[in-house]
C-alpha cells in the first residue's frame, strides 16, 4: 500500500484520468491553484454534500447554513484583526530579488522556523542565512499579508479583500441569523465556501492552495452555560491527543478529555469527536489521525484555544486537515466596537435573582444651594452616575462635580435591593474548520491501493463518482442495447453512472478501478435469456448475479447501505 | 397575487426569515453582495443540485463537471478578451464627482442608453447630461473594466483577477478534460461556481450583484458535424422568440427553429428548449417566459449569437437569468495563440479522401551552380516552402530565395496526388450560462403567494427548505416525544427536517407557510392510540392521516415523486 513514490503516482493518475491537476497549465500554471476535472469535480460535490448530510442537516433545528460573499470590505477585516495580523515572514534575497517564506527557509535548514516568532526570525536572519536558490544573502525578515486585495466599485478608495475564512461573514450576519432562528440561545451558522490566502511560494501541490473551499461552522452559545444543547453522541469516542508542549500523545474519550480540562469546552471537544468520525468516514484509519494542540504563542490572533486535527499522508507526513477553535467572544465583540452595533442576546434567567447595589442619594435642599441654575443638570448626573464613579465615591467619600467637591453635607451612599430577571451577553463561539481540498486529498492517498499490479482507488462508496459502471460483454448481439437501458434506468433512479462497451472486459474493469468507481454492472448473454446482470465489486473484485427488476435497490443498498455484495444475490465464482 | 409592492414584502420576508439580506449590514453594506441566511442558503443549495441534476448527471457520458479558481492570471484574461473588452461605461459628475453608469442615466432620462454605443454615448453626453444626486454636469463617459483586480504572491506585478465567468477555467483546462473523457468528439464540461464582476453602482438588490453564483456548460462538437450527439429530448419544445430587431416573439418548436434557421446550432436549439424546461421546473410558467435575441452590435465580445432567457418578475419586469451563446472557437483558438498550446482535436475520416496538393521540384545542380554552399540550405527551404509561397510561386511563376530570384530553369511545378485519412480542427463551443441567484429570485417572486391574507411561498417542493415541519398538537402527554421520534426518523431518511411546539398549531402552520415548508407532519392524540399521524399540504392546506410506519415513503412520493397528497392516505375533513 505505501511506497518512496506514491504521491508521484497519485499526480499522475490524477492529471491522467482528469480528478485534478494545476489550473491555467497551458499558461505554466499559477503555484498554490488546482483545477478539478471531469472524474475529480464531482467527487469533491460528494465530499462536500457528506460533509453537509453529517454536520447540518443531521442537526435539525441546531446548524443552519449560510452564504457569504468573498468579496469583503476593509473594515469588516480590520474589526476581525485579519488586516494586521493575517500575515507571514517574508524575506527578499539581497542578490537575486527572490521572496520566500522566512520561517520555511530555516525549516529546511532543519531549524523550526514554523514556531519561531518575527523577534527570533530577526536574530536567526541577523546571523546570515542563504538564498536557497542562488546562494546570495537573504535580507531581514519582513512582514506579508496574506489577503487578496482589491477594490469594490469605481472608486479605487474603496477597498475590498478575498476573505480568507467563511468565518466572518457569519459573524457579521449573526443578528440577523439569531432573529431567523427565532433567537436560539445555542445555534450553530455553517459555511462551505471558498476563501484566498495568498501564500508567498506554495509549494505542496494540492496540500498548500492560494485558493480553497472551508466548511466551516460557528457555534454560538452563552459562555455561563457552556453545555447547554450539546448533544451526547460522540462523548464515548476516542481521541488521540497531543497537548502543546507535549511530544506525545494520550489517548481518551472526548468526555474524559473534557472532564480532566485538556479541551476547554464542551463544544470544542463534541466537535472534536464528530471531526474525527467524519474523517473516519472518508477513509482514513483513526490511527491515521490525531489532534495536536496549537501553543499559545502560535494560536490564531482570533483563538483562545485550537486543535489541529492532523491526517498522515505518504508524501508529506502529518498534514493538517481541519482546526478547532475556541474562539469566545473575540470576534462579536470586535465587529460590535467597529459597526457600533449591538451583538449581544437576551436571556431570561430561569429565576429572578435578588441582588444589593450601591446608590447615592442627595439633599436637594444643599444641591439647589449650591449648583443654583445648574441644578437641574447636576441631579441628572447624580441620578446617572456609573459603577466607577459611585465605587470612587464609595473609596473617597467626596465626588467632583461641575467644578465642586461635594462630601457627605450633601450626597450619601445607600444599599438597594433589586430584582434582576435577565441579562445581557455577548455569546462565545466554538469553531470547527474544515479544508475540503486537503481532505479530498486524504482520501485518495488513503484510497490508493495497488492490488495484482493495478491501481484501485478505494474510496467509500457514497463518495465515488460515477457511482456505477454499466458494460455489456459484447458490444453486440443486442447486449449493448440491454446494456444503455439498464443505463437509463440507474440514472434516472439518481445514480451517477457511466458506460462503457470499448475493449477487454477485464481492462475495461481496470479503468473503473482505477479512478475508485464502486461497482460495475455486466449484462452477458445469460442476462438476454433471464434478465439478470452481474454486479462486480470494485474491492474485492468479486461478482453476484442479480435480477435487473432489483437492480436499481440492489445499488443503493450496496452504495448508500454499505452493505456487503454476497448480500445482494447469487455469487459468481469468476473474478476479473 | 401580485399588487404594487410584492417585491417589498418579498424583501421584508425573506430579510425577517433569514432567506436572504444585505452583506455585511452591520458596517452599512455593500451594494451587489447578499447573504443567504439560515432559511435561503439551503433553498439555493437545493436548487445548484436540481441544475446539476438537470443538466450533468442526467447526462451521463456527456456532460461533465468541473471547478476551477475564481482568481485568474492576467494573460488568461488577455487572451479571453476580458480585459479589454469586459467593460461599462461611466459618467463622473464634474460637480459632486460621484461616478455612474452612463447608460444608465440616459435609461433614467427615458432613452435607449443600453443600447448605445460608446460613440453615440459620447453625442448624448456632449449635448449635456445633468447628475441625478446633485444636478451637476456629467463628464464625458469612461470605459470601465469590471474585473476586480488583485496580484498574486508577493510580487504585485503578476496581476490577476477575479474570474467574471466559469468558462475561462473550462477553456484552459480543454486538453487535459479532453484527455481524461477519451477524445470524445462532443461533450461538455460544466461548472457551478461563483464570479465577480465589479459594477459600477448595482441596485435591484438580488438581481444585479457585484458576486454571484454562475452555473455554465461549454459544450464542444465539430463545427463540420454540428448536430452529431445532440438529443431529441426537447426537439418539440415550443419556445418563445423575439429575434434581435423584432418587437414581437414568434412560438415554434426548438426543431422549428433550428430548421428555419431562427436558430444557429442545434446544441443552441438544444439548450434553449433544456433551459426554459428547467425554468418553468421552478415553477416560471411559460408565459412568463422569452427568449430574447442580442442585436450583433450588443454581442459580448465572444459570441458569434446570443439569447437571453427573459423571466417576468414583479418589480423589475422581464429579467435575463440566462443567456445562451454561440462562441464558435473565439476562446479556444485565442488561448491557443496567447499560451502557445495546441487545442486542435484530430478526427479521423470515416473514408479516407484522395486530394491533390502542388508541389515544387527543383533541378538538383541548376540548384548547386547557383548557391554553391549554401545549396543544403536551399534544398531544405525548397522541402517546406508554405502554401502561399507555393501559390506565389503558380501565379508569378518565379520564386525569391536567398536573394536570387529563380525562374523554370531551376524549378516546377508539378502536382500530387495524397491520402488524408484525418484531419485536426479548433471544436466549436455553444454555451449556456445561469445565474443562480437572480434564479433563486425569480423564484421566490413566482411561488410568493397571498391566500386568506396570509404569505404562502410555493416554491417546488423538492426544493423547498426544510423539505419537512414536525408539529406535536400539543407539547405534553407524550405528543412531543412521538414528534421527536417521527423527526429523528424522518432525518435519518435523508430529509431536512424542523420541529415546532410552540403557539397554537395555526400559527405554527403559518410560520412553516410562509418559508415554503411543502408538509407539515403533526402528531395529536389519536397517533397515541393507533400510531397515524396527519401530513399538511402547504398548498391546499388539506390533510391526510397515514400510518407513521410509511411515513418516510409517503414523504418521498410527495416531496420528490410529486404526487398529490390524496393519494398518499385518508382525508381529513378539517383545514387549517
Amino acid at each position: 500500500m505505501s511506497g518512496p513514490d506514491r504521491y508521484d503516482k497519485i499526480i499522475e493518475l490524477c492529471r491522467r484520468r482528469g480528478l485534478f491537476y494545476p489550473s491555467f497549465e497551458v499558461y505554466g500554471g499559477v503555484s498554490g491553484l488546482i483545477d478539478y476535472g471531469p472524474l475529480g469535480a464531482r467527487i469533491k460535490v460528494n465530499l462536500l454534500n457528506e460533509w453537509r448530510r453529517f454536520f447540518v442537516d443531521s442537526s435539525p433545528d441546531l446548524v443552519y447554513e449560510t452564504e457569504s460573499p468573498l468579496v469583503t470590505p476593509e473594515n469588516v477585516l480590520e474589526a476581525s484583526g485579519h488586516l494586521s495580523s493575517f500575515t507571514d515572514p517574508v524575506t527578499t534575497c539581497t542578490s537575486c530579488s527572490r521572496t520566500f517564506r522566512a520561517d520555511h527557509v530555516l525549516e529546511e535548514s532543519g531549524l523550526l522556523g514554523e514556531s519561531m516568532t518575527m523577534r527570533e526570525l530577526d536574530e536567526a536572519y541577523s546571523k546570515g542565512v542563504v538564498c536557497p536558490v542562488c546562494g546570495g544573502k537573504l535580507g531581514k525578515p519582513a512582514v506579508f499579508n496574506l489577503l487578496f486585495k482589491t477594490s469594490i466599485g469605481p472608486y479605487a478608495s474603496s477597498a475590498g479583500y478575498i476573505r480568507p475564512e467563511t468565518a466572518q461573514g457569519m459573524f457579521t450576519m449573526f443578528r440577523r441569523a439569531y432573529e431567523a432562528v427565532r433567537e436560539k440561545p445555542v445555534f450553530g451558522l455553517a459555511q462551505i465556501g471558498r476563501v484566498g490566502r495568498n501564500e508567498v511560494s506554495p509549494r505542496q501541490g494540492p496540500i498548500r492552495l492560494r485558493e480553497f473551499t472551508q466548511m466551516e461552522i460557528e457555534m454560538f452559545f452563552d459562555p455561563e452555560d457552556p453545555s447547554a444543547g450539546v448533544p451526547s453522541t460522540y462523548e464515548d469516542e476516542t481521541l488521540r491527543l497531543q497537548v502543546a508542549g507535549s511530544s506525545e500523545t494520550v489517548s481518551l474519550t472526548a468526555k474524559e478529555a473534557l472532564e480532566k480540562g485538556l479541551v476547554g469546552s464542551p463544544w470544542l471537544a463534541h466537535y472534536l469527536a464528530a471531526g474525527k468520525r467524519f474523517v473516519e468516514g472518508l477513509g482514513v484509519e483513526p490511527s491515521e489521525q490525531y489532534f495536536l494542540q496549537v501553543p499559545p504563542g502560535k494560536l490564531p490572533h482570533y483563538s483562545k484555544e485550537t486543535w489541529d486535527q492532523m491526517v498522515r499522508v505518504e508524501r508529506w507526513g502529518w498534514v493538517e486537515v481541519a482546526g478547532y477553535s475556541y474562539r469566545g467572544d473575540f470576534d462579536l465583540v470586535n465587529h460590535a466596537r467597529h459597526s457600533k452595533s449591538d451583538f449581544t442576546v437576551y436571556k431570561q434567567l430561569r429565576e429572578p435573582v435578588k441582588l444589593v447595589r450601591k446608590v447615592v442619594r442627595w439633599d436637594a435642599g444643599k444641591i439647589r444651594r449650591l449648583f443654583g441654575a445648574k441644578t437641574g443638570q447636576v441631579i441628572a448626573k447624580l441620578k446617572n452616575l456609573t459603577e466607577e464613579e459611585i465605587n470612587e465615591f464609595s473609596k473617597k467619600g467626596v465626588l467632583e462635580i461641575e467644578g465642586l467637591t461635594l462630601g457627605p453635607e450633601a450626597i450619601s451612599l445607600s444599599e438597594e435591593e433589586y430584582e434582576e430577571r435577565g441579562r445581557r451577553y455577548v455569546p462565545h463561539v466554538v469553531e470547527p474548520s474544515f479544508g475540503a481540498d486537503r481532505l479530498m486529498y486524504a482520501m485518495i492517498d488513503h484510497a490508493y491501493t495497488v492490488r495484482e499490479d493495478r491501481v484501485v482507488l478505494m474510496i467509500p462508496r457514497r463518495l465515488a463518482y460515477p457511482s456505477v459502471g454499466v458494460l455489456p460483454l459484447m458490444a453486440k448481439d443486442g447486449l449493448d442495447v440491454f446494456a444503455r437501458q439498464a443505463l437509463l434506468k440507474i440514472s434516472h433512479a439518481g445514480f451517477t453512472v457511466t458506460y462503457d462497451e470499448e475493449g477487454a472486459i477485464g481492462r475495461r474493469y481496470a479503468r473503473l478501478d482505477e479512478v475508485g468507481v464502486p461497482v460495475a454492472v455486466t449484462v452477458d448473454y445469460t442476462s438476454l435469456e433471464d434478465g439478470t446482470v452481474t454486479l462486480r465489486d470494485r474491492d474485492s473484485w468479486r461478482q453476484v448475479r442479480v435480477s435487473s427488476d432489483k437492480l436499481t435497490h440492489s445499488l443503493d443498498r450496496f452504495i448508500h447501505g454499505g452493505e456487503d455484495l454476497e448480500s445482494l444475490g447469487e455469487p459468481l465464482n469468476k473474478e476479473g
